[in-house]
């Protein structure tokens, strides 16, 4: 799976919290896994918010009536409009224009993205240095071709794959943002990697559950909806974002800290990673604080790479196709796939003899007592004494200083010599 | 109120653990303050220890026989006495005379303060310098009007202000020493100060009690009476002294150095004062010593300017007003007000909503979300995200490093959009 | 007792884990303490294993037939000769032999140790200087006189000296190692002073057993019997090995590593020799393997000198009496009677007045309070702080950095003054 290529389809359509464009971008996302799509209608109450009309965008441009040039168009970008911008076709100074137009002074050559869900408001973003070249003494005609509706709905994404166990595994990535690569196609295409990855393996322990949702009022309708199931089983889960630029990567603990989620995380980046920036959770900024707040206290942290707010092209038009690449999406794929390999084998070895087992008539040691025993006898024999049903497979890697692999290997020896509960 | 002022008043009566002259303070304190005055019986039992005969003092002197001349005089300076001297009009030569007398090599010009409360003796305390030009030659005529009744008493004045619950915040501080300063003049003065502050305050949350003892037997006596509802109420409270001098601030940890006392006094210095000396428990020497002895448990602490022992002038004559000042009093009860403040105000917020509340709608929010979010809708989701019940203002003021007040702000603001359960 | 001249005594007899030296050897120690000799059949399951057939040995050589020179000869040395060699007799060239010779190439004049006891064969182990010499082009006679019997024993010693309590402190070393003095003479040696050390003392509060096994099957052959009984009363235990040279004490903690056994051993070693090394679970080698093994879980850690396996003559005939002296054994017999010192002597005092007790009426405070109250009454004022029974007075001496005797004596001085309860 080519997942620069996903982002490349994905990348031109536009995406709001609800809306065509949502339903447009799953479709693609379909292709590769089989997600099943839900609407949540307008109006429905989710915990203390409510689901907001459906808004769709045809068309938005500004022209300069002096010259009757196209100064900004919807058609050129997608971040031009203030996401939920209400419907105008109006002549105005630019004074009045100007009231409704953002722009960056820090980064001159990008348009940044800017929303107005909640309150009913209008505007145009553009590149400063475009901004500068603007008529003060033109006339405007501002025009967007925007719709609300009260009988629409929030879209989402969902596929649950059944393990073992009802304990779950939860992994949840956001679908709300127009036209940025990093924030956010990386996350969703990465999760849906992940899906494919998951539905193909056998012998599944867990059941995974992956969502694609609108960021916070999607993580809040979700939750509102599923609470209860979520309470009862999800044991471990990661917010996905920002996952395709080539920067270290970062963790972003849950609200507590200690979670088997968190441990995990920061079993794999101490072991491969060591340069991993670490963050706090007052870092946070994502569907994690949905997911973590008081009374959900689901088990979410997050890894990404440069975190959301840390790069400066974030939320821009620079959040384009310079920033990420194939091998950095890869190489955040392959780092979920091991907490995802951690999750399923990490168990709490129990030795069933007591005392240390005899190994050599189990040809697990050297005939010949010398000196200098290996180092692999050494390693079982350390990690046998830690075989009391207390430590699991994480835990004895991490006082053994030896890698999660080695210690499944070591497990598995002792497991065909039948020596374990 | 003037606490320099009220100090200078006290400074001159002469103070002892019994007798009139702390009858004669607490009547001056009663002036600013509803204090009631309680006598213990000499002779009560009060757990391993028993009132003493009550001691007053009318005069004392030495005279050189040679020259006639008063060389040592009680009515100079109240220290020249050793406290609880018993009675004495005899003609000495200087070498009795010398096992009587007390001095500092190491601060020439001070006289020492020096008591023999358990033991009967008598004794003067003289400047070094002065005592190297007694003449060894010479007689002395060695007189001390003092009195020992079996019928007296040990005096303390007490004030319980009541407030919604029965749980109570304690006040202690010793009255015992005579003319000195520091220690002890300014203990009294700023829980005065606060006893004062306190009965005029209105909708207090916790019972506050006051208490002014003689320093050991003083509080082993109030214990002996009082311990079953101490046990049962106080939740804090601290012990006052040496807080009229211009150092910095010192913190004496209760014994197990866990309580809510503790927690708050590190909060307030922390947070003020981050220049503060940290103590240990076994750096006390004051009433703690009492209060947090094994079996009685009471979370009592100690916040002082200078600690007792560690100022050169500590229990010497040169503990006056030269060491002492207005601004520095008044500081100290600056600092104890703060401890009050929290403690009346700090509770554990808990949310009344799932999922993180939709603060735009209740104009919390700002309209616009551009990629600079403000640092105060920051602190408060900040905020909002410990209101799990199990955070307090104070754990939470800790973990956001945000000032206390400034969480009462928040704490506010969610109150009134009935965000809290 | 003169601990080397024992070893001296015990140095020619060849051990092994079973066989007539490790009676021999036994017997030797009765003279000095009243062991009991016991033996398990060859054949008996103990856990996960079987003790083995009796194996002894009469002589074994080489020759070489060209010169007819005896090259190898097992009376020379006893480490000459693989532990539990099969009997041979035979003519063998050069490059067969060379399959049965053991040597250290980077300690080329020592003869290594060498032992095959669950394997089935035979050879030699010799110096490389002199492994050099051997001529590739002779036939070799090789003859080794040794036996098996199935219906022999494993041999080991106990003493168990009965307290006022069934609660016991284990000692534990091992008697299978020939002809080497650091590891393994000076372990049994000391354990046999300690045993007739704790014989000659009265009022123990404590059991004593102590225990000489041959390492890894004995002692899991010796819990195997004795596991339910050591579980329900071991409080406290050390594994005796390497105690005989002037190297710097070692720490070899228990598994889970915070036992009453650590806790005492920490403070010796803190207290008393604070350049010792601190070596973690993962450096552990000896019987502590199996006493600490998950399901067994006793109290047992071990202090050495210089550790087995950090000392380049370690299983080699170098292990010799240059490298023990009287002086070092004896150093560590005792440290291990302090260890016993504070196991019988700690407690939780708990004081029988509340609030401080009057120390005046007690002849425990000076008759006069000057400014410098002593550092004597200061150490039992802090002491009696701590005495709530939930210290112990290793605790306290811990916390006052107090050493542990001067506590003793302030514990008596309270107890004198029946202030305890």
């Amino acid at each position: 799976m080519n997942l620069l290529q996903i982002c490349k389809e994905l990348y031109p359509i536009y995406r709001s919290i609800t809306g065509n464009g949502v339903r447009e971008s799953l479709k693609i996302l379909q292709k590769y896994v089989n997600f099943k799509i839900h609407e949540i209608p307008s109006g429905t109450k989710v915990f203390d918010w409510t689901v907001p009309e459906e808004w769709n965008i045809k068309s938005a441009f500004v022209v300069d009536l002096s010259t009757n040039e196209v100064v900004i168009d919807f058609k050129n970008h997608n971040l031009h409009v203030v996401g939920y911008s209400v419907p105008i076709d109006e002549v105005i100074d630019f004074n009045e224009l100007d009231e409704h137009l953002y722009f960056n002074e820090k980064l001159p050559s990008a348009i940044p993205y800017v929303t107005s869900y909640y309150n009913k408001n209008w505007g145009f973003c553009i590149a400063f240095n475009e901004y500068l070249k603007l008529n003060r003494s033109s006339k405007y005609k501002v025009f967007i071709d925007s719709d609300f509706n009260q009988n629409g709905s929030l879209t989402y994404a969902e596929l649950v794959i059944p393990g073992e166990t009802e304990k779950e595994i939860f992994f949840s990535s956001y679908i709300c943002h127009p036209q940025m690569c990093n924030n956010e196609l990386s996350g969703p295409v990465v999760l849906t990697a992940l899906a494919s990855y998951i539905s193909a393996c056998k012998l599944l322990k867990y059941t995974y559950r992956f969502v694609l949702i609108p960021e916070t009022i999607g993580s809040i309708a979700y939750l509102s909806k599923h609470i209860t199931k979520l309470k009862k089983n999800v044991i471990a889960g990661y917010n996905l974002t920002c996952l395709g630029d080539e920067g270290e990567f970062s963790y972003i603990p849950s609200r507590l800290g200690n979670t088997l989620s968190d441990k995990i995380a920061l079993h794999v980046l101490n072991s491969n990673f060591p340069n991993f920036i670490s963050y706090s959770w007052l870092d946070r900024g994502s569907d994690e604080r949905q997911y973590c707040a008081p009374g959900i206290d689901l088990p979410i942290c997050s890894i990404t790479r440069t975190k959301y707010g840390k790069y400066p092209e974030y939320h821009t038009s620079l959040d384009d196709f310079n920033l990420i690449s194939e091998n950095a999406l890869q190489k955040s794929f392959d780092l979920y796939k091991q907490l995802i390999h951690i999750l399923e084998t990490d168990c709490y070895p129990s030795l069933n003899v007591l005392c240390e087992p005899q190994l050599g008539k189990r040809g697990l040691y050297p005939n010949i007592s010398t000196v200098n025993s290996g180092q692999t006898v050494r390693d079982l024999m350390n990690f046998i004494s830690y075989c009391d049903g207390n430590h699991s497979l994480l835990d004895i890697s991490n006082i053994l200083k030896l890698d999660y692999t080695n210690c499944i290997d070591l497990y598995s020896k002792l497991f065909k010599a039948n020596l374990l509960k």
